[in-house]
């Protein structure tokens, strides 16, 4: 949005740090609330005309030279004082750390220590959760009435009232996922009333990757805009790798819990069990995990209903429960256990995710009976959870072609009384592995368009591999594309400045505005200079596409110039302007020599 | 399609050239018609499982191994004997190639003779016309009630009846671009009712690019898709390079008639006349040009319109045609002689693409007074098109935000009497230069899926620069999936068989399979190889993502191994069958070590 409310940067730095390279047309900056503690960060863009247009800003404390980032510390605890302030939460003990969190075994092969420089090095922390297990979540402080500074702050960021972030939250139709033991984050909402979100997913497995690059593509997804990260990691050190990147991370961190318990019995689904799956949930809690995808809608019933799929079951958690199921043919666990798992959620305000375990993984698939048997039973969890007071949010599919997406969420919003959905694409079509941040992009932006609130992203690598830097930010610019797409189609307030800001600097060939307008100004920047590399050409009035000779942009200024005003005078004066406009030479195109 | 129907294809050649590199997994044969010389090239895919799947091929000659290509004499003439036979043409003369239609003036400093190698060398061809200028199109033979081999040819493509093809083209609603002088194509047709097809932008301009380059870009977009080309230079050389194009194309040509003329008269826009623009259009319709977009919806009452726009006009067309108007204050004179300009189109089956000049180049300016004046304009000159029997299609915008798409192409189907609609993109947001491939293919899949004919590409290069290969084969990959995504939203016959295919493979971990069926095989191969690079992988039963230790798609097979079968069955069977689980050790996940 462009800066033409009341409210003001408190404070405009200069970024002249060297890593901010050629970005030197904005800065970080900050919009105060009520308090000196509440300064919501914005991406402050500078203009050569003098005009400023202000954008929503997700990259966290990295990318203000004023504040001392180092990843062995971790992140300023943001919201501790607020925590504090509410005197409903206490200190404890906590549970002890485990070899096995890690993933480490005495019978393992590969058993042993694990390196001790992995260790996080951070202050010492003890874990925080409600006193007398009582809920401390932001819905029931919202039912309550109360408007906390997370509320106020995501009001600020979102440009609308802390009145109605309150009454979303108390509705049930939006989340802002906060765990009491995460105070470092920068609160943000979920909810379809709010800027569309997007989740960007990192996780080192079995087979590549470590920890400082899962931290590092944390931090490098949000600085291109992510809203929330999920960490999927599955091999070792899945413990210790969320801990760097809880401390490390700006935005919330979700988790799929199921995972790390599957490491913990070695990768066989049959030998999990409540206490296992349980004492996970708590130790991640612990950590501060901010949501929690929890696959408790996949029934033992509904396991028969994707036999005949022509891809089965594709979700992990969803295949680890129906194994689990099969093998002891019997009720999920975690649909049993739902209620208690409410109450710990509760006492550290971790938000649900409900897992869509059952979702289609092909065009053949989509929205047949095993998906919408499993989304009924997420509607009857979302009450549950909303009993305890727990924030909710649904997943979705998946692989959904065009004409069956508008079902989909219809369906989602009337089942799950409009809790937040949250959705994997869907991929339209599936015959383009290598492109489906594009077959997902394009059901992205639809179904944001339709009500889904946060977007989870899908990078280039999908079905092949696992994403490496470049995959994560092309995954993390299409999904921002598609969120603002849907925000320009909902008409949210404010988000068609920013095209029209950018429109503007194209018309009047602002080149450096148009860059750092750019979702990905880096790439812009350097896609421009592959076709007109000389420096000069960044100020010149033609783009590179037609060239000097003729511009199209030109000619419609001359016309602007020639008629702008209102539609009678620009008749009544037409006959005159065009004898000037011949008089003149006729010049439409610039006089810059062929 | 997979093989399915009882047509065979009439011989599979062994594609061992060595330009086939790792693709040895399909192989290009050909379905035959009701004569010999009807064979309609196939990409036929051979799967692992002994299976086949046919899809559509546009890459003509070039990926046959059988067929001796060389860019310096030119496809096969495919059609002559078909134009020939219907008696209704005659060869004449032609209008002599003169310097200047290359942009080379006496008066111009850099002037001179041309560079001689670039004169095409391939055999010497006098033009066609229609025989006392007749209409000979195939508009005026399905009007006739008359199947050409053209049609019966594009109704083998598309799967359909010869008849369908006929109806639908003498309805309007579906052009068959085939120029008499343009022999050298394989038929295509362009039509709500058959498969969206995609064009692909080529051309050189003042700035950048070469003949050599042109050509190469042209074989290089139907290799990876592209149903039609455009050939949109700007710069010198424009009669040369289109002559390599047309001569070496198995797809159909289009133009805009309007940069040359704009050339020839040194890009002095009030200079052009309506005899040089019809010099120019004779000229091109004698090389074989099979579309021309006519910006002749572009009249002097509505520049007017555009003057308090934001981002004016952005079309190069419609800024030349109203700089035009402008200067001599008088109506266009494209919008005076179309009747003439439709007996020259009509003599050669030259197809219009009538031109949306004053499409929006912003969000802002999405489905504005000028625009839908222009619009009105063009239903019009779509019906004048049609009393002289010339094939018409219709561009559309431009930049759109989703919520305005429908009313856009619902608009142009009822105003246009359902002619094809051809639209760029459209963008969905203006905020991503560097990646308006996304931002378009969101809105072109929708609009695609709403009744649009054939997509217009948009490479990354969109807004910054001339696109180079890479970027033209990241716009035709980005369009073939908005395409096909719009097929299987449609339920076009046969369009899923295409993702059930692959979404086989991929269920079955045939890899191989998988890379094959791919619209890249090549980049999705390349992805797999970065996380597993080892051979054997390409057999495992695991993906790269989770890994060989735990897998959904192996746990999906298991349960469809336990439950396969009906209903009935699988809940008859399951506490047996899960006993049976239990007994076999619980084997969720493969027995590879850890």
């Amino acid at each position: 949005m462009t800066n033409k409310d009341a409210r003001t940067p408190a404070s405009v730095q200069d970024d002249t740090s060297p890593e901010a390279g050629k970005s030197i047309g904005w800065h970080k900056a900050y919009v105060e609330g009520s308090r000196p503690d509440l300064r919501v960060p914005v991406r402050q863009v500078h203009l050569t005309n003098g005009q400023s247009v202000t954008l929503y800003d997700t990259s966290g404390p990295y990318t203000d030279p004023l504040v001392d980032t180092d990843v062995r510390r971790g992140l300023p605890p943001l919201r501790e004082n607020w925590i504090i302030a509410r005197g409903d939460t206490e200190e404890y003990a906590g549970r002890p750390v485990r070899p096995e969190d890690d993933g480490i075994k005495h019978t393992s092969p590969r058993g042993g220590l694990r390196n001790l420089d992995a260790v996080f090095p951070g202050r010492p922390r003890q874990p925080r959760r409600g006193r007398d297990g009582q809920p401390v979540t932001q819905l029931a402080y919202a039912r309550r009435g109360e408007i906390t500074p997370e509320m106020e702050y995501v009001a600020v960021r979102e440009n609308v009232s802390p009145e109605v972030v309150r009454e979303e939250i108390a509705a049930g139709r939006a989340v802002l996922p906060a765990n009491v033991n995460h105070p470092e984050i920068e609160p943000m909402i979920i909810g379809k009333r709010f800027l569309v979100k997007v989740n960007a997913n990192i996780g080192n497995s079995a087979v590549t990757s470590s920890i400082e690059e899962e931290v590092e593509k944390m931090t490098w997804a949000t600085r291109w805009g992510a809203d929330t990260v999920m960490d999927l990691s599955t091999g070792r050190n899945i413990h210790t790798t969320r801990e760097w990147v809880l401390r490390n991370s700006p935005v919330p961190i979700g988790t799929v819990p199921l995972y790390q318990a599957l490491e913990k019995v070695d990768g066989k689904a049959e030998e999990l069990t409540w206490e296992i799956y349980k004492d996970t949930v708590i130790e991640q809690a612990e950590q501060g995990v901010d949501y929690m995808t929890v696959h408790a809608g996949v029934r033992l019933p509904y396991v028969p209903l994707t036999a005949n799929r022509k891809t089965g079951i594709v979700s992990r958690g969803g295949s680890i429960m129906a194994a689990w199921c099969l093998a002891h043919h019997k009720e999920s666990f975690l649909y049993e256990n739902f209620e208690e798992l409410c109450e710990i959620l509760a006492a550290y305000d971790v938000t649900y995710s409900l897992g869509d375990g059952l979702r289609p993984g092909s065009i053949a698939d989509a929205n047949d009976e095993a998906q919408f048997a499993e989304l009924r039973t997420l509607g009857e969890l979302n009450q549950i959870a909303k009993r305890f007071h727990v924030q909710t949010m649904i997943e979705g599919p998946g692989h959904v072609p065009m004409h069956k997406i508008k079902e989909n969420i219809d369906l989602q919003q009337e089942i799950c009384e409009e809790a937040p959905f949250y959705t994997l694409g869907p991929l339209t079509t599936d015959i383009a592995p290598a492109y489906d941040h594009i077959t997902s992009g394009i059901g992205a932006a639809m179904i944001a368009w339709w009500g889904t609130a946060m977007l989870c992203y899908v990078t280039p690598k999908e079905h092949l591999g696992l994403p490496n830097r470049d995959d994560v930010k092309t995954g993390v610019i299409t999904y921002k594309i598609a969120a603002h797409a849907a925000d320009l189609a909902k008409g949210h307030p404010g988000a068609q400045e920013w095209d029209d800001a950018l429109s503007d600097a194209r018309f009047e060939f602002r080149w450096e505005d148009q860059f750092n307008l750019a979702l990905d100004p880096d790439t812009a920047r350097e896609f421009h200079d592959e076709t007109l590399p000389a420096e000069p050409a960044k100020t010149a009035h033609f783009c590179s596409m037609c060239g000097p000779k003729f511009c199209s942009m030109k000619i419609s200024q001359d016309i602007r110039r020639e008629h702008g005003g209102s539609r009678a005078e620009v008749e009544e004066g037409m006959a005159q302007k065009s004898k000037e406009f011949a008089a003149s030479g006729n010049r439409v195109y610039l006089p810059i020599a062929d």
